[in-house]
């Protein structure tokens, strides 16, 4: 069922090809699949001789999924059917600076709301799934730390969601869940290894190794935003200076655009804020870039540099094949980020790693993150029915 | 079988709960194994109730395998059983500065050479793992360059083994042979997220995420000595400035105790080379720190620190649960680096990502590099057996 949904349409023969089970196994096991209503077919393929055969794909409308993407500023939820198409969406602000309580109140209440608009029932709901910005034990779904915000000490998410909505409910962090939508609906569909790096109100990193998120041995592995570029940057919310966070963050880049309309070193800024610093954004700063002004487009193309310098380490370290750079920043001035980026690569990766590696800009918007959040309930979901089915049938085999 | 030698004794019931196959499956496939001679009958096991369990271990006589690890300096052959085990070693010095040709066939009639003196015959040996310190592209066992040694460029080493051996050539670059050894008979046998780091002539990086050796996307994944640690640092071979090899390599420390013998800034080391800037190597400047020399001293405490710098980026990249260094550098002097390493982690690192890590000195020697190599083929063999066999049973089964 996991290979049908990967492949969103595929026939039995190929489903042999793809899994090593035994034509008789696999033909087993979609029968039961389209008894049960799970997967159904929906048309016929390309012959190769012979009848032409059958396709088989997901069936979307057996449940529906929430996903929930919890940003420093905004938040984003969608409902989904089970193959991630969205059924609704909206965008409400995520004002995690009054407290983790009443912020995960009104956020529930948000949900709630959004999928009473899409007429969904709760029973309908297969499970929600929650990307959060800030630092996660992912075991519990509690988020160890955010830097930005640090009343968000040990807030357990997964329980306040799970005493509201009886249902399956799944936390990751932000990268990973925008780099699951990217996997699946962006990019990076076809690259088995494949960094998504997530540049937003702060640095983040996710690594899809071998076919596969990577997560570490704890659960941490992706913290990109505190390698060291610069000896003499500034200093991090770390403790320790020069990280790649500390200057190339959306927060980082707002601070020195504030300071540069304050001291009415861009016309063009002064001009798009009204000379007001506190109007300074990560759009109006990708906003002067387009136009032409001077100090924007150094900030971004510095910015870029480091970001590249960054991606150089991880680069020799892994070799990927692509690296996709998404989140607030790359979308409101990815291209002058990416040509100083592919610059520091080209002057600074070893060659063999380097040759074979593509840097895109991810296309995808707000509504996929939240989409990316409710794969990790859709594949999980599929993962266990695939599972379960497999254990009976050998269980059965080999009695 | 691979599950039986990884464990190296065990019982048919662990195996089904090791392989989740059916207990019938696994049986027949033990009975299959063991008639095969693959396998034998190594005792009994501790009941837990009924009758005690009989262990399994991989026959290790049924075949003879060799390993080499080709480093800058010396080269280190052996020869094993299966099972690992050295039944002959020698060390000879590479040569590789009179040129591919001439030093591979002298190597070749070194392994020739240690083979007769074991009283192994050519038809008994599975195959010959080789480990190479230069890059390499590992589809066809060719050395794409070594910085050290630009003769090495191209050269067909794979090749060159099978025109003279017909068996099982395996190629694959030393920082990996050498966590292959780690992982199987030191210090890595419990941690499957695990990053060995050799620091020898060069700087490298092997990889065991989720318990496999990753390679990247294209085979270059593990290059490590190339991280920028210190953006004023001296020139490195590969052209950019303040890569860690260039500030911690075997070679780029030798460099520098060189001068300070010939400038006298050193009475230990001046000592202990005769005065000699020539005679300078790793290990004299490991036996001036034992001393307490405080030249060697810092210059070994600056090393390990960079050394900690670069092991920050990994271990916020990637959270593994144990780091081992390995190589000659850590042979000679690996107790000052180690404090300084330690210190750097300590200082830098995130929380989350280094509170269960360990970082390890190896233990491993020599012998231990070259049964390394042993262990690409032997772990080939086993693995190809085993899916041979499973493939067959299950066609069988799906019929």
């Amino acid at each position: 069922m996991k290979v049908v949904y990967k492949e969103r349409e595929l026939s039995r023969t190929d489903l042999v090809d793809r899994t090593r089970y035994s034509a008789f196994l696999v033909s087993k096991m979609c029968d039961e699949l389209l008894a049960a209503g799970l997967i159904r077919e929906t048309g016929l393929g390309n012959s190769t001789g012979g009848r032409p055969p059958t396709l088989l794909s997901i069936n979307p409308d057996i449940g529906r999924v929430v996903g929930v993407h919890i940003g420093t500023f905004n938040t984003r939820i969608v409902v989904t059917d089970l193959a991630g198409e969205a059924l609704a969406f909206r965008k409400v602000p995520s004002h995690v600076e009054v407290g983790p309580e009443i912020a995960l109140a009104s956020l529930i209440s948000e949900v709630e709301a959004t999928l009473a608009g899409a007429g969904v029932e709760l029973d309908q709901v297969r499970g929600i799934g929650i990307g959060i910005s800030g630092v996660l034990e992912r075991s519990t779904g509690t988020t160890l730390f955010w830097p930005k915000v640090p009343q968000w000490t040990n807030v357990p998410v997964k329980r306040r969601f799970e005493q509201r909505f009886r249902t399956a409910i799944e936390v990751e962090d932000t990268p990973r869940t925008m780099a699951l939508a990217e996997r699946r609906f962006g990019q990076g569909s076809q690259a088995s290894e494949f960094v998504y790096i997530s540049v937003g109100a702060g640095t983040g990193a996710a690594l899809f190794l071998r076919d596969q998120l990577y997560t570490g041995a704890d659960g941490f592995a992706g913290e990109f935003g505190h390698l060291m570029v610069d000896a003499q940057g500034p200093l991090c919310s770390c403790g320790n200076r020069g990280c790649l966070e500390a200057t190339l963050s959306a927060s980082a880049l707002i601070h020195r655009a504030e300071a540069a309309v304050s001291q009415r070193l861009s016309t063009v800024l002064w001009r798009l804020t009204g000379g007001d610093p506190a109007k300074t954004s990560i759009e109006l700063i990708g906003q002067a870039a387009q136009e032409g002004d001077r100090f924007s487009c150094s900030l971004l193309r510095e910015a870029g540099t480091f970001l590249g310098l960054g991606l150089v380490g991880i680069i020799n370290l892994l070799n990927p094949r692509l690296i996709v750079i998404g989140g607030s920043l790359a979308m409101a001035a990815g291209r002058f980020l990416l040509a100083a980026v592919e610059e520091a690569i080209r002057d600074r990766a070893l060659v063999n790693q380097a040759t074979e590696l593509r840097v895109r800009l991810s296309e995808l918007g707000e509504v996929d993150w939240a989409r990316g959040a409710a794969l990790l309930v859709i594949n999980q979901a599929l993962e266990i029915s695939v599972l379960d089915r497999l254990s009976r049938q050998q269980n059965v085999e080999g009695d």
